[in-house]
C-alpha cells in the first residue's frame, strides 16, 4: 500500500486551466494569486504552502498560505521574468500548532498541563533534530525549559513558534498532485494599442506604390495617436495565378495588386518580402525606427499558399493530391477559393513541415520582429499550434501571437489555452448592452481571464459591422470608447475607422466596398472629420489611467435604462479608478439611474465624491450610489468618469477641530 | 515528437468528478448520460463515440454520440449490473462525411462532381481493406459502382452510409486521455427510508432489557409504516470504565447501561454482540426475518473503543500513548472524553490496523448486512475511507454505506467522493424556504448530484434541533413531509419523532432530556397522537410515484410568500409529477401566489390540468402556471400534489368532432 498516514487533502485548486494541461497566463511583475481547499480529518491543525518556481529551476520556494475560511486558503507570489514557472501546493498535518493551540485552551480552563508540556518538549527535540546546528541548539535549550520552572513561558513563546514554523515535521506531507504551468508575458500582451494600415497605400504620392519608407514617415503620426502596435498585413511576395480582383473578383486586370493573403510567388514566400514594399533591410530599418519611438511591428502570418508559392513546387507532400493531378485548393463547397491552397496537416510528412513552418516566426524574430498575428489559425491542427507556440517561445519568450479566429466559441478558448498570447473577440458583433455585459463578464472571470486576453476590433479589413454602417459618427465614437474601455487591448483598421467608412460591398454584407484587400486606396488621412483628435484622447486616457491597462477587475453597474451600459476597473491598490457610461443606442438623446456599489471603489455610502469626465471634461459631484445619466449621442455617446476619492470639507480648514 | 495527425479534441466531459479521480455513482438499471466538447479544426465533419466497458472487461461498447450544438455531444447507457463501470471517449476527423456532405452541396450547386467520385471511391476501397469479407466485397462493389455511371445513387445510399461509419478511419483518432470511473450501487442506495431505534429499549416488558427478538416482534410494524431500512445502533458490548451515566453525567451508576458508541469490553468488541441483546445467532434472525419483509437491517460502525476494548490490550499501537505510559482519550480541549480511545492514523503500525477495521465490515457482511451507518468518519483520516470501502466494495458491491459526518461542507463532501454511498446533510438544520431552496439546489446539480446522495434527518438520537423544540405538531409534520419529498432517502430517530419529543437537555442546547443514548427509554409506541398514522400515509405516497425516488429531477418554484416553499419532482418520462409545497412556519396561516412553469410539466399554457392532494386527498383544478395556495399549519402544513394531465372536456364525448 502506499503511505496511508498522509491525511491532509489538497484540492480545489484555482487558478487551474483543464487540470493542468494548459498554462494560466501573466505579464512580467504581476502576482499569481492561488487558492485552494486545504484540509484534514479530525481536528488537527493545518498548515500549507504554495510552492513556485521558474521551469528550469529544481528547487520550490514556498510561500505560507492563510486560511479565508471555510476550509479556503491563499497565498500569492509575483513573476518577474519572463518564460515559464510552476507551481504546486503541499499541506501538512501540524502537531506543534494543535499543541499550541490546545495548551492554551488548557491553562485558560485551569488544568494541569504537565504532561502536555513533556509532549511539546517532544516535539521540539524532534525538530532540533532536523534543524541547523545553531537552531538545533536554541531548539534544545527551548525543550530543557519547558521541562524546567518556566516551561510555560519557553512553550508559548513566539521564538518557539517561528522555529517551529520552520522545522515542522512534514514527513506525511501531501504534495498536490500536479505541478501547473504559467507563461510569463511581455507588458503588452496585457496592454497593447493596435493600428493596422496596408503599407502599400502609405504613400503619399497617388500615382505610387507605397513602401516600408512611406510608413516609416508615418510613425509620428501614429506615436501622437497613442498607438503602440502597428500591424502590418502580410508583406510577402503575391501570388500571381488565379490573382483576385477589385472587389473579391475572379478575373485579376494586370494593374491589380491582389490580395496579401495569397502568399507566395516567384519573388519568394513566407520569408521574402514583396519587391514593391521594399527590401529586407528597408523592413528591418522600419521595425527599428518603430521600435525607437515604442511601437512594434506585429506581422501577419498566414499559414496558407499561393499556387505559384515556391512551397508547392518544393513540398508537394504538404499539399493533398486530387486523383487528377492537381493539389486540392482551399473550398467551403459550393464555394471554391482556387488562389490558395491550404496545408495538409494530415500530410505524411508532416514533421518536416511543422518545423519550416515554426521557422516563419524564428527567422522573423531574428529580423526584430516580436508580435505576430496569425491569420485563422482555426483551420490549422491545434496539436501543431501547441507544439508551436511552445517552440517558439522557449528560445523567444518575448513573442506576442494574437490569433484571428472568428469561430466558434470552444475553438477560439481552445487556441488560447495552446498558447495564443491573445485572441480577437465577438467584440465585434456585440452591440446591446446585455450582450456586452454578459459577453465581458465571461471573458473577465475564471477561467477565461486566466489563459484567454481579449483584443478588442471595432472593424476590420474583413469586418464592417451592421453597428457601424447604421450607426454613423455617433456609432464609431460608442465602438471606440467601448473597445478603448472595455478592452485593455484594442485596435482598429485604422483608415477605415478614422474616415467612418461604411459602405458594404452590397445591402446584407459586411465586407468594405471597394476593399483595400484587393486594391491600393487613396486615404485622405488628414480630413477635418477624421475621428484622429478623439482617438488620440482616448488612448492618451487609457495611457494616464492603469485601471484601463488590464481586464480583471472590470465589473458592471445597473442602470435602469437598457440602452445605458456603465461599468468600471480599479487598480489593485485602489488607487485609480474609471467608471465608464456608454449609450449604445446612436440615435437618440438617453438617460437613466446609475446604481454603483460604493464599497467597491473604497467610498462610504454618505461621503461625497467628484466623479471627472475625461472625454468632455465635465466634473460632476456625487453622493450616494443613485446617480442621474444622460447621453446626447450627437454631442458625446459616452463619458470615461476618473473618479475621485477626497472632496475638501469644511473639516480640512486648519482651524476646524 | 507524438503523432501529431489526431485533429480532434475532446475536453469538457460531464460528469467527470475532480478530473476522474474518484467515481460518479449510479444505481443498477439507470443510465448514464455523458455529455463533452468535441470538435477539430477547420470544416471537416467530426464523429464521436462514448465507450464503456465493466472494470473487470477489456473491450469497450462503443455508443455513437449526438450533437447537440455549440459542439456539445451527447450518448448514454445504461448500467445494469453492480460494481465498476468505467468510461471514456473516442473522436475522429471523419472524412467520409465531410466528402458525403460536400457532394450534396456540389450536386446542388450544378458542380462536375467526377473527380469527388473517384475521391469518395478511394475512401471506399481503403474502407473494405478494414471490413470483414462479407461487408469488404460490397463496399468493393459499392466503390466500382461509384465509378460507373449509376456513381451517385451508390455515394448517396444510405448502405454506403451505414458501412463507412462501422469502417471509417480512425488512425488517427483522438482517445479521451482519462478512463473515468462509476460505481453501481444496489437501488436502496438511492431510494430509501430509514428507522432508527434502539432495540435496548424494544422490550415490551418494561422490566427487562430488549433484545433481538423484541425487535424482530415489532417488523410487521415497521414494514406497515413503509419504512425499509431498520437502522440500529452500535450492539457491540458496552465499556464499563468511565462509562456514562444518564444525561451524559460522567458517573455512571451500577444499573447506567452506557452508550453503545463505548464499544468493547470483557464480552468482545466490535465483532461481538452486547450480551443483553442476544447471541450472534439471534441477530442472523433478526437480519434474516427483516430481509423476508423487505427490510434491511442497517448496522452502526463507530471505529472508536472504550479502554476495556480487547484491542486496548492487543494492539497498543493503534493507539496514541502519553509521556506517563497511559493512552490518549478522545479531546476538543479542554473537554476531554475518558471514556473513548481514538485510534492514531499515524500508527506505525497502520497497515495492520486498516486491515482490521475494514475485514468489520465483512465480518458483518457475513452475517447478512448489507447497510452499514458510519460514525464520525470525518475523525479518521481519508486515505483509509479510500481504501478500506474500494476493498469491501470489490467483494460486496451490494454494500451501502451512510457517512455521518456533520461537519464541514467540503470534508462532507470528500467523504462522499471517496466512496460513501449516501450522506447525512444539513438539512437538520435548513429552515427556512430560502435555506432549503439554496442548500438543495447545490445538492442536486453537477457536480454533488453525481458523487453525494443525501439522505435526510429530521431529527438523530444527537440532535433534537431548535425547530422541533419550538414548533409543536406543525412542524414535526412539515419537517417529516420536507425530509420525505426533498430527499429520496430519508430517516428519523423514530419513538422520538413518532411521539413528537422535543424537550432539550437544557434551554439553547439541542440534545435530548434524559437521552436514549445514555438510558433505556419506556416509549408509548402506540399513543394516539403519534405522528405514525401520517408517516405511514406520507412514506406510501413515496412508494407509489416513483417521481419521489430520486433527486436529479428536483426544481424549485417561486411562491410570492417566503413562507410558503414550493418545489417538484418528475420522472424521466414526465408519466409521474409531484408538486410539494410546505408552510414553514408553524405558528401562521400562510397564503400566496405559486408560478409554475408549465411547459416543464409537458403542459400547453392554455391547458386545464388537476392537482390532487395526496396528503389531504383535495384535488384542484388549475389552468395556467399562476396559482393560489393557502396552508394552515395546524390543519396541514404542507400539500403533496400528485400532476394530472389530462382533463375531460366536451371533446372527450362520442358524439364530439
Amino acid at each position: 500500500m502506499d503511505e496511508g498516514r498522509r491525511r491532509v487533502v489538497i484540492e480545489g485548486v484555482s487558478p487551474e486551466i483543464d487540470g493542468g494541461q494548459f498554462a494560466i497566463k501573466r505579464v512580467v511583475g504581476e502576482s499569481v494569486v492561488v487558492e485552494a481547499d486545504i484540509y484534514t480529518d479530525g481536528h488537527d491543525a493545518v498548515s500549507c504552502a504554495l510552492r513556485y518556481r521558474r521551469d528550469e529551476q529544481t528547487e520550490w520556494t514556498d510561500v505560507p498560505m492563510t486560511l479565508l475560511g471555510n476550509d479556503r486558503w491563499r497565498a500569492s507570489f509575483p513573476v518577474m521574468e519572463l518564460g515559464s514557472y510552476r507551481y504546486t501546493l503541499i499541506g501538512w498535518v501540524d502537531h506543534f500548532l494543535t499543541w499550541s493551540r490546545d495548551l492554551s485552551k488548557r491553562i485558560e480552563a485551569g488544568q494541569d498541563v504537565a504532561i502536555d508540556l513533556e509532549i511539546g518538549a517532544r516535539m521540539v527535540d524532534a525538530a532540533a533534530s532536523r534543524a541547523s546546528r545553531g537552531d538545533a541548539a536554541t531548539l534544545r535549550r527551548l525543550a530543557k525549559s519547558m521541562r524546567g520552572r518556566a516551561g510555560l513561558d519557553a512553550a508559548l513563546s513566539p521564538e518557539l513558534g517561528l522555529l517551529m514554523e520552520r522545522y515542522g515535521d512534514r514527513r506525511f506531507a501531501t504534495d498536490y498532485r500536479r505541478e501547473l504551468p504559467i507563461v510569463v508575458d511581455p507588458p503588452k500582451a496585457r496592454f497593447s494599442t493596435w493600428y493596422e494600415l496596408f503599407p502599400r497605400s502609405a504613400s503619399p504620392d497617388p500615382t505610387r506604390h507605397g513602401t516600408f519608407a512611406d510608413v516609416r514617415a508615418m510613425l509620428p503620426e501614429i506615436v501622437g495617436l497613442g498607438f503602440d502596435v502597428l500591424y502590418l498585413p502580410p508583406i510577402h511576395p503575391i501570388g500571381e495565378r488565379y490573382r483576385k480582383g477589385k472587389n473579391n473578383t475572379t478575373e485579376a486586370g494586370t494593374d491589380d495588386p491582389g490580395s496579401p493573403w495569397a502568399i507566395g510567388g516567384a519573388h519568394g514566400g513566407h520569408k521574402s518580402i514583396h519587391p514593391e514594399l521594399g527590401t529586407l533591410d528597408d523592413f528591418r530599418q522600419l521595425v527599428d525606427a518603430a521600435r525607437d519611438v515604442g511601437i512594434d511591428i506585429a506581422m501577419d502570418i498566414a499559414f496558407q499558399v499561393a499556387p505559384d508559392h515556391p512551397w508547392v513546387e518544393d513540398h508537394r507532400a504538404w499539399f493533398r493530391e486530387r486523383p487528377d493531378g492537381t493539389i486540392q485548393y482551399a473550398e467551403n463547397p459550393p464555394k471554391k477559393y482556387q488562389d490558395i491552397y491550404p496545408f495538409d496537416f494530415e500530410s505524411e510528412d508532416w514533421e518536416p513541415m511543422w518545423r519550416e513552418l515554426a521557422s516563419v516566426f524564428t527567422f522573423w524574430r531574428h529580423q526584430g520582429v516580436r508580435i505576430f498575428r496569425v491569420d485563422n489559425p482555426h483551420t490549422k491542427a491545434f496539436g501543431f499550434w501547441d507544439w508551436c507556440i511552445d517552440a517558439v517561445k522557449r528560445q523567444y519568450p518575448d513573442v506576442i501571437l494574437l490569433s484571428e479566429a472568428f469561430t466558434r466559441p470552444k475553438v477560439m478558448y481552445r487556441l488560447a489555452k495552446g498558447g495564443f498570447t491573445q485572441s480577437y473577440t465577438y467584440f465585434t458583433w456585440r452591440n446591446t448592452a446585455a450582450e456586452l455585459r454578459e459577453y465581458f463578464t465571461e471573458l473577465t472571470r475564471p477561467p477565461v481571464v486566466d489563459f484567454f486576453r481579449p483584443n478588442l476590433w471595432p472593424n476590420t479589413p474583413d469586418i464592417l459591422p451592421e453597428a457601424l454602417q447604421l450607426g454613423g459618427r455617433p456609432a464609431f465614437i460608442a465602438r471606440l470608447v467601448l473597445a478603448a474601455t472595455l478592452g485593455a487591448s484594442y485596435g482598429m483598421y485604422a483608415p477605415a475607422f478614422e474616415l467612418m467608412e461604411a459602405e458594404p460591398l452590397a445591402p446584407g454584407r459586411e465586407e468594405y466596398l471597394n476593399s483595400e484587400k484587393y486594391e491600393i486606396r487613396r486615404w485622405d488621412w488628414n480630413r477635418s472629420d477624421s475621428l484622429r483628435p478623439l482617438i488620440a484622447l482616448v488612448n492618451r486616457i487609457r495611457r494616464d489611467n492603469p485601471a484601463l491597462q488590464s481586464d480583471r477587475s472590470l465589473r458592471f453597474h445597473p442602470v435602469d435604462n437598457d440602452q445605458l451600459l456603465a461599468y468600471s476597473k480599479v487598480t489593485e491598490d485602489g488607487s485609480n479608478a474609471i467608471i465608464t457610461i456608454v449609450n449604445v443606442d446612436p440615435h437618440h438623446r438617453q438617460s437613466g439611474w446609475l446604481n454603483l456599489q460604493l464599497d467597491e471603489f473604497g467610498i462610504a455610502g454618505d461621503q461625497p465624491f467628484q466623479v471627472h469626465d475625461l472625454l468632455g471634461g465635465g466634473r460632476f459631484l456625487w453622493q450616494g450610489g443613485h446617480n442621474y445619466v444622460e447621453l446626447d449621442p450627437v454631442a458625446m455617446p459616452a463619458h470615461i468618469f476618473r473618479l475621485r476619492h477626497r472632496m475638501k470639507t469644511e473639516q480640512d480648514f486648519d482651524y476646524f477641530v
